[in-house]
């Protein structure tokens, strides 16, 4: 009995490699240079011929060369198209694994585009988006998990999301899976043995250790399943709204948050004012601001209690609520259980009173007030977004409810919804192992979830997969990764 | 007596180089890769200082290494920042001509700027705008007309203006400036044997010699100061407005002429709307499109009529102007004068009959009608910018009239401001060389008319400089080239 059989081809097969492709590699628009990669069997082929330089199928692997690259639709007296450099990686010691070249040009969009037309009308095919790091996975250079984490470590725009996907590019979660594969094969052999001494005494102290070892997968497939709500919210940013009444304070808030942080991110031209007024990174974690309007006990007319209602629904899409109040707040009466009682388990509030800075405040009696009108505990922090004072403080508190301690352990976390629908489906099929094992179930029945399960885990690593599996994933990557 | 001696400092003597710069160098935002420059005599040093992986100091020049980022922050156990593939040049074989390294990392923006930030910290400058074409100018790798074309090439959007860029940059225009040095200095050789022998008898024929030397001095600066504005519209694109009554068809015409063309830059990501609905290549030409209101010859309204008078305006702004028109208009009257009186000398005007799908019409009677309104020339051609009927032969004379056939002609054509402003200045004072010598002015007066010749075309390749000049050139470069 094989408990192993991929039920799909080997990625191998999947390999598409006797094209050669070319695309380019660096971000969209014009820069200094810009590098354009060819990969396949032609590539070293290709690139000589648009090349006047030193022969590349001469060049050894890893190495330089100084060229021009020739149009070959130029006029006599034109000058080439560019001067370039190539570098030539040759099979198997490349990304892809396969012969390529990397051609780097001046970055102008005339260049780049007339660049990838040669290369095309010599041979090459313009790669699909992540078709190269597809080709790493036909090549065995990478697995499915590691291959789906290049996209996110591109796409990774905070220091936590970066290092969560960095940490899954290098292997950490393909080594969490093996090491769970390990245990689910054990599990298979000792199942074996029980079924072919089915008759014989060895039976209950057997089924015991095979309960033990399912235990300890179930355990380790839930935990990393719970981990993703964590994990998706450091990938895409923790959503935090910020509410209270107008004139609170929240955009000078939100303003004193980004003053801080602007720094960051401003050292790369290009970032759009957009992404960054939304979303800040803080102590390495990414939050996204959830714009909210003014929320009032009373509201004015019909039109701002339609806005104060789409507000409220909003808090239930945050993970924190930050609620800013003046230091002269009246009454917390309905506006309190307005947004409280639209606060799901998970989401934190964090009571900010702002405009400390113009007004004394009896900090105790707040504190009081606030404590015994809030149907949970909120942490209470007193702050001027005006003058910046305690907003170190606040980001502080930020990170402490944003639950990223769990980076923090350097614990595997997942962060891709395929790989956690894989992890559900495999955390069910392994408690039909238990359940089977407790009700005393045949073990034919039994090994069949357990294939089912070593299944699940299996897509995630790319062991089983199917071509259209591979098209979706590599669909989301960009053209020239 | 010298003529030769630069007024100012050598290039050489204005590097700056005991610095080590670092910048990304390839367009700005998120890709498949990016690539950080890191160029001067610490660049090895420093880059293996963050580099886990063969030693960068004992690899050899145009070698490419894979390896690790190392984060000095990083918390045990984290993953390195990124894969990399670290390429060394060693000086004087590099772009600056100093020792560089150049770092190939993931394109996230996480990635790009923590990699920056941490070469700083470990003793990198970031480097200004245009620094390492600086660098290369400083090192006697470029003249400063060939470093000014690295800006033009990156910036070059159509084919002609590449062309113009590329051929500058590989020095195309430097040897005709060197040309001239010479003729320049074979005239002051002259003119100091005059001087000496200034009393026999063959200051006669010497002066004949040194005009004609003059003219053809004055001949060659006159024809590439005047290649300018041809120089000037091939490399901003050349200035179009379509023009006509309301629902003659302007906007189809520009869609159409659009439609074939949009192809050539579709291929790169990221290029923006606003650039291709407003500037269109076609073959190798980039046109800008001036937009323009309805024309008519009793505008409805006072308002109507200042939007009329904006367009008039506009007309003489442009180089070539499409008069748009009906193919049963029935009078031409005084809209014609409107634009013909605003058209300048360079101007080229066509006339479009459109819509020849919707009506039959009298071709012969048409071209009569508007050769005997016009008080000029016009070619006219019968389109339907709606099917797109001989869109194609319009796109052929826009051609012919654009002015381009001098690129053709191979000819150096001037396009940036700064050079044509000095051959301007030396054409000025060859002027006063020539004047002098036919009035019989003293040679020493002459001698200082020529020096100033020489320094004005020497500002061209910067073998005459200035601090202050080469900052006003490189600001305009991006960052990392």
């Amino acid at each position: 009995m094989e408990h192993d059989t991929p039920v799909t081809a080997s990625p191998l097969s999947l390999s598409i490699s006797d094209s050669t492709i070319c695309a380019i590699s660096t971000p969209p628009g014009v820069g200094g240079i810009a590098v354009v990669r060819i990969s396949g069997p032609r590539a070293i082929d290709i690139a000589d011929s648009v090349w006047e330089g030193k022969s590349l199928a001469s060049a050894q692997s890893h190495t330089a060369h100084l060229g021009n690259i020739i149009d070959p639709d130029a006029a006599p007296g034109e000058p080439p198209l560019d001067q370039a450099v190539a570098t030539v990686y040759r099979s198997p010691r490349s990304f892809t694994g396969e012969d390529v070249v990397e051609i780097s040009v001046h970055g102008s969009r005339w260049i780049q585009s007339r660049l990838i037309k040669i290369l095309i009308d010599r041979g090459c095919r313009l790669a699909e988006p992540g078709e190269f790091t597809r080709r790493a996975f036909a090549s065995g250079r990478l697995d499915l998990a590691e291959a789906e984490a290049v996209a996110d470590v591109i796409a990774a725009s905070s220091k936590n999301a970066h290092r969560l996907a960095a940490g899954q590019m290098r292997g950490d979660f393909s080594k969490v899976l093996e090491t769970l594969r390990n245990q689910l094969l054990d599990l298979a052999s000792l199942l074996e043995l029980e079924l072919d001494f089915s008759e014989e005494d060895v039976e209950f102290a057997s089924r015991e250790k095979l309960i033990g070892t399912a235990d300890e997968i179930h355990r380790l497939v839930t935990r990393l399943a719970s981990s993703f709500s964590t994990g998706q919210a450091i990938k895409d940013g923790i959503p935090v709204a910020i509410v209270g009444e107008p004139n609170a304070g929240k955009s000078t808030l939100l303003n004193a948050l980004l003053q801080d942080n602007r720094a960051i991110v401003s050292n790369i031209p290009g970032t759009t004012r957009d992404t960054i007024e939304d979303t800040i990174e803080i102590n390495g974690i990414l939050y996204r601001f959830i714009d909210t309007a003014g929320l009032r006990n009373t509201p004015a007319d019909e039109v701002e209690a339609l806005g104060i209602g789409r507000t409220l629904d909003k808090i239930s899409q945050a993970r924190i609520v930050i609620w800013v109040l003046p230091p002269d707040f009246a009454d917390l009466g309905q506006l309190s259980s307005e947004i409280t009682s639209r606060l799901s388990a998970d989401t934190a509030l964090i009571v900010a009173v702002n405009k400390i800075d113009i007004t004394s405040v009896d900090r105790d009696k707040i504190t009081t007030a606030i404590s015994t009108t809030l149907p949970q505990s909120a942490p209470t922090i007193f702050i001027s977004a005006h003058t910046g004072q305690n907003i170190d403080r606040l980001q502080s508190l930020l990170h402490d409810v944003s639950g990223a301690d769990l980076i923090d352990n350097a614990d595997v976390i997942v962060t891709n919804a395929r790989h956690y629908e894989a992890l559900i489906s495999a955390k069910t099929s392994i408690t039909r192992v238990i359940d089977g094992l407790h009700t005393g179930l045949s073990g034919d029945f039994i090994a069949q979830d357990l294939r089912e399960t070593i299944h699940h885990l299996g897509t995630i690593t790319g062991t089983i997969t199917t071509p259209e599996i591979l098209t979706t994933i590599f669909t989301r990557f960009c053209i020239g990764k």
